[in-house]
């Protein structure tokens, strides 16, 4: 089992900004991603739909590679399936939104804090449930920032219409007096100079990323998972649901290993790998 | 359960290095300490003694406090009993060695570790083996300095003497090519100074204390025990089985929660807890 890669998963690319960290943090774990791009957006679905994909994903993972622990790189499929997951796997399951709650709460002097997600995170409340349950003490403001995520899956992140609709889209947060911004969804930080822009240098941009792999690397040691016979930054394997050319591209853009050459993976393929199981 | 403190335990006043981090990272957290000076030095003493303290003062602070989370805040116990306890107990159980193995697998650029630490914790092996498991590709020269311990606590931090002493524990290490230093005792990083000086600018100094406190974090956030109801820096409760005044005044020295007022605790008492449970 400490031989197996760590598994990560998301809606998209987004979750490729974690996985960069993890491998920063871990660089003698192999790690195993997988994005869903063919049902993307996970942001307007329903909790029940989000959880079945994400027991689906964390099925064939299981099963392609025995994955030893498993990281839901996606700020919607946290709040939606991170509980159910960790009742029904026996693998570590770790989410964004705790790590990231925290970081806030460690950033935040004035404690108002602001909260960009996709709408299902923000319909879950659980930025807040979870920023308040670590410190009461705080007033969380969020806004959903759902064409954020169109805006990185079509690779458009410093055109002109990329600054409108991030401008257009911070707008309600401007006068709120926050100094604490949590990029609530894993493909925000792609378009981190954008937003650290139009919030002006005041405003600390916290990544919960950065923290979710600092987390599972504590989990890691926790357990004992460390791979003993790591060889230093091992490839890592890439399935996307969607079109891999287009993965491969945001792939090499985002991260240092490169180049990325991900494999494609049928929706049937995916259902049915849950299915016989 | 998420009301309760974190308690703390160490042979002596180092773990009061972890304990600061701790109130760092966690503000509104409480928190309670135990110092079993009485029986200091735990170092030269066999791991099953050790253990049985260290299952001593779990007990006590189990009955006592209620305690939601135990950090063994000493590298000796932890090498001694840590694996028993995470078994023994229901709560988590966090020791100073993973962590601190990590941050040194993280720190080093030339690959060769040194590590200083009490006799149990060198006798033990347990910081080489852990470090080669999240890295194998690493050397590992350990030393014991015993010594160290006894000027902590006797609170002789800076002068000619405690530079000598530190001058004449390290020099095994100065030919041996080592960047980056564990100090592998909780003790040590109260002669953080001197240690550098001798070692060097060079040298990266790894504090498992720093480590541990993250860890810490990291698992209280993944089984959501945080204090949802907590004040900011609340005051933390002090228990000593050694001289009280001694330890309020090293506490006093290096804690910025001021002044520490410790509770005596009669081993009597502590010995007596855990055996009628």
């Amino acid at each position: 089992m400490q031989n197996s890669p760590i598994g990560l998963m998301d809606s998209g690319v987004g979750g490729l900004t974690v996985l960069k960290e993890v491998q920063r943090l871990l660089p003698t774990e192999k790690t195993v991603f997988l994005g869903d791009q063919a049902r993307l957006p996970y942001g307007p679905r329903d909790a029940a739909e989000v959880t079945t994909f994400t027991r689906q994903i964390a099925g064939f993972l299981q099963q392609q590679a025995n994955i030893k622990m498993l990281i839901i790189a996606c700020n919607t499929a946290t709040a939606a399936a991170l509980a159910t997951m960790q009742r029904e796997l026996t693998i570590p399951v770790v989410g964004v939104i705790a790590p990231g709650a925290r970081s806030a709460v460690q950033a935040t002097h004035n404690h108002r804090i602001g909260v960009i997600a996709t709408t299902g995170t923000v319909k879950s409340d659980q930025y807040r449930t979870t920023i308040l349950a670590k410190d009461p003490h705080n007033d969380v403001i969020s806004l959903a920032c759902q064409e954020f995520v169109t805006l990185v899956e079509q690779n458009d992140l410093n055109s002109e219409h990329a600054r409108a609709v991030v401008q257009a889209g911070l707008a309600p947060l401007l006068d709120q007096d926050i100094d604490t911004l949590v990029m609530g969804c894993t493909h925000f930080p792609l378009l981190r100079p954008l937003i650290q822009d139009v919030m002006g240098a005041g405003v600390t941009l916290v990544d919960p990323g950065t923290a979710t792999a600092k987390m599972a690397t504590s989990l890691l040691d926790y357990w004992n998972l460390a791979n003993p016979e790591g060889v230093r930054h091992p490839q890592s394997d890439y399935y996307t649901t969607g079109d891999v050319d287009r993965f491969n591209e945001l792939a090499d853009n985002w991260l240092e290993e490169t180049p990325v050459r991900a494999q494609h993976l049928s929706l049937t393929a995916l259902t049915h790998t849950t299915e016989v199981n």
